[in-house]
């Protein structure tokens, strides 16, 4: 018999308990056992967990948050922090750890594989969707629809009142969630860390906007563009126009995860068992071509995934 | 005939147009013209106005913003401003006009009042609540549902890091919005304008929580409660807790409205209607002890509506 | 020291949760023990219940359902089922039951309350809102919000369509439910239990709007008004028009409860327990003229509260 | 100068707002000149169409159904008519026409594109996700979406009642929707259109989850399972079950569209106007591999998508 440990590390995700309970439920089709680490690394190196079966994982697969909790764990970046987790995992008889998180996460899972023998796969959950080796990560899609529906309403007091409101939403890197949320609600600007933002375009546009009579605009700006308070101001100053800033906040990370992120959780999660049933170590699962897939835990860390930059330009055709 | 007036003016709120709806078939029913002036006071300034009938409403009962516009108006402030919208008024032969807004359209209602001999009434339309002569503002119900659903989602992501967080909702100056949904998230506490924070005892309850076992928590702010960015950070400094702070921002203005907003200005605005149809004018329409009713429009503009503050003591027993 | 039990009853309505948290908690604060009964009057009658405090609470102000489980328990109707009830009550020593439900339980309640010393007070939880001596009951603006959220829906399909939409809601004997959906989905027409449908009033409006260009329409029936089915064939058959019959299920009964039903669940349960500990029973709380208030357990089950026609007659001019 | 033709046709399916936008922009950005027939098939015929330009599509991305209106056209099914269709394509110098809908809109638009000159292009929209040649069709996740939105709602009264709940969704041929929502609700079990149901099978799992201590559940049936209405009789016949039918209706069909859903329309909508471009016609866009890409119209209506069964035994494995 096999033992399989999971655990949740980093920022929570809409999804992970839906992964948590396709990690048990999977890895108990096949008569593993399985241990559920608690507040992320953390659990691993105080050797936190508790036993979970298919009835400990009832009722969580609509539910946002992770009922093993997380947290960010200083000790972790430390060799000894690793090397205690280590041990635990070898005192446990671990074989196999499921590691639930983003790329922060998955940095920290390489340097554990080279402190034990337990195999690690990690799977992808984080609303950022920066993960190299995934078209998507879970959580993500939540994340875009939340904003979705947030932005959805501002769009109303914005046509009400005949106003440009920039709307933040996050993404301090990247701007995947910026892009996807500009995109599907008809954002008359995105603004995303990968491109520099040429406010005297910003500027442009809402006078050509304003000229053609669409005196409102939504502009989607990720946390990582600029300093949105600052943009609020400038447009307003260079253009004439009202503006608002609105911030959209934690309520991202949150809630019910959408049909596609638990059906991504379910998938991916029940490819990381496979793998482990198979005694094969140091991959992330993921995405790619429509497909259910693995790579190298390494090859993922130590690559960056490129954003889209042919949906930016359609997003700018769709906005006219 | 008689020729009625509508007019939307201040910030939006969920239900406005449920409420313009109901002036245009109640009046239009009782044999009425109806004018709906755009962009708030401004509309009636420049005689901006279209003819309104039951088609022009149809399908906007379920819309949030406002279809006939509205803004801020400094002009209107201003003696000739108001006399220029008396003078519109009588131009074209209003009768009667029906205000959908906050306290601060009904000052304006007022003045305008003492200038034309059309009859004003106030629908009390606005998300604050804080409209002396109704127990409930058309647009109120829809925004503390809107934060509720937004905290509920934080919420799993305090639970799953065991952090702190302040969540700012609106309310400069009144703390209806806060106690509402303070109440109804389950917060550990509430602050409101009307009651002076106390730093030492927000420590305390954080401290005494975490003794509990109760190492997450909602604190719910009024933006007029303090400066919740300060707040945030010195219940980090002074607990020892992982403290973030939210600030649920403009959706809270828009939206589909509920159902109770929609019914709220459907009864309102059809109360509004008949005075008029009485020759009544000068009186603000609102809910008191669970009824539709109305005062005197001075008496409104005058008066302070008050919080309840058993409500604020029962949350606290709630919270335990 | 007293023991409060508190038990959910018949159906389960959204903001059970909140009643039973509010109760536990209120109770706490004044000193008292708490026993929850399981799967309503079942547990009272086998004597299963689990201690509640306020710990054993949280996180269940947003659920739907209830987490004490209901049951409608055919037992309960012999005199045999309603001594062992008051027999346990005895033993346990309860000094007050807090009776969460609708009509029907509240006439159990009465029952009981002939049998045993305890003091016995109800609380109104039912989607129907069909109980005496309170204007709203705990779900019914949670199921109303449900309800008319999905007809928002429909009426895409129904406007991309051009046809008229039957839509059944729940509601067996009474129409509340279906009134409040009706006249806040701008329904062309609604059909209540209390009013006998006249088939040719029905066919002249399809028509009549027909004529004015209304091409789509919604048509709001509870389920006690007709057979749906056959309605919205002869409304086909008659008219013309492409008719289509959509039922709203069991949705209605579930779901995290609006802002409103948590409120109205936290105000009615402490009303309850503040009665509990003046040492009165054979109660109903309720919402009367906006206030919370009680009236007689036995009143109420002799009562059959009014529908509001005034309300149905508006609806028909807002459908204009 | 081009001229391109757009229609919607068949059942609506949330997107197509979103897809009439992207088709009418990403034209006009290329010099195109826009016609959008009205009531599917019928507008062709009837040569019923209105000029589109980017404003005229302006606010609807959002929004459910079509702007369009869609109709089920018998007379298309008559050599005559499509050749009328194909002459007020010519009359009205159209060089390429985009038709979103299903299958059966695909199969109308091979007839129709062997008599006209006009290039024709086919966007896959219908939430019964049934089209060979695309991984998902707009509107499917919306569907999935509101589905399992609803039945986790149902979920709370099938847990308080420890009741099975048997929830019919759409899909009269195909089980596409009932795999993708019974998958993503936890159902216990899925019944599709696919795989003859063995009552015997459904009767022993009910039978071993009550033995589990899992006395509530949910059976997620397409409409072409069976009769759903038999099936819950039975099951509650043969286990001893409390079991109730609920029918997801058609708010399936409606509602503001999921990002996915927008995003999908905006991709696909834009691919089909780049083919025009191009002068190439008979071409379905869709998704494949999770790109972009399009496939011969003939080969789309010929064949049949296969059903994941993967899937399917995922789901069992997961529902453990």
């Amino acid at each position: 018999m096999k033992t399989v440990g999971v655990v949740t590390s980093g920022g929570d995700a809409p999804g992970m308990n839906a992964a948590i309970r396709a990690v048990v439920r999977v890895a108990y089709a096949k008569g593993f056992r399985v241990l559920g680490f608690e507040r992320g690394w953390e659990g691993l190196i105080s050797n936190c967990f508790r036993l979970l079966n298919p009835r400990s994982v009832g009722g969580i697969i609509q539910t946002g948050g992770t009922m093993l909790l997380t947290s960010r764990c200083p000790e972790f970046k430390t060799l000894e922090g690793i090397r205690k987790a280590a041990e635990n995992l070898a005192a446990n008889k671990v074989d196999g750890l499921v590691v639930i998180g983003g790329d922060g996460s998955f940095r920290g899972a390489l340097e554990l594989s080279r402190e034990t023998d337990a195999l690690i796969v990690g799977v992808p959950a984080t609303i950022d969707n920066d993960v190299y080796g995934t078209e998507e990560t879970i959580g993500f899609d939540t994340a875009v629809n939340t904003a979705v529906a947030e932005i959805d309403k501002i769009r109303d007091t914005a046509i009400s009142h005949e106003r440009i409101f920039v709307v933040e939403v996050m993404g301090r890197k990247r701007g995947f969630l910026a892009l996807a949320v500009g995109l599907t609600v008809g954002a008359e600007m995105i603004l995303v860390p990968e491109v520099p933002v040429s406010m005297e375009e910003v500027y442009k546009t809402v006078k050509e906007n304003a000229a053609k009579g669409k005196r409102s605009g939504i502009i989607v700006a990720a946390e990582g563009a600029g300093d949105t308070r600052k943009i609020a101001r400038e447009i307003e100053q260079n253009t004439g126009a009202e503006v608002r800033l609105s911030i959209v906040g934690y309520a991202q990370r949150g809630g019910s995860p959408t049909a596609r992120s638990r059906l991504l959780a379910s998938l991916l999660a029940c490819e990381a068992v496979n793998l482990l049933a198979q005694d094969i170590g140091k991959r992330v699962v993921g995405l790619q071509k429509g497909e259910i897939t693995n790579i190298d835990l390494e090859t993922s860390c130590k690559n960056v995934k490129p954003l889209n930059f042919e949906m930016l330009k359609l997003a700018k055709v769709l906005a006219t």
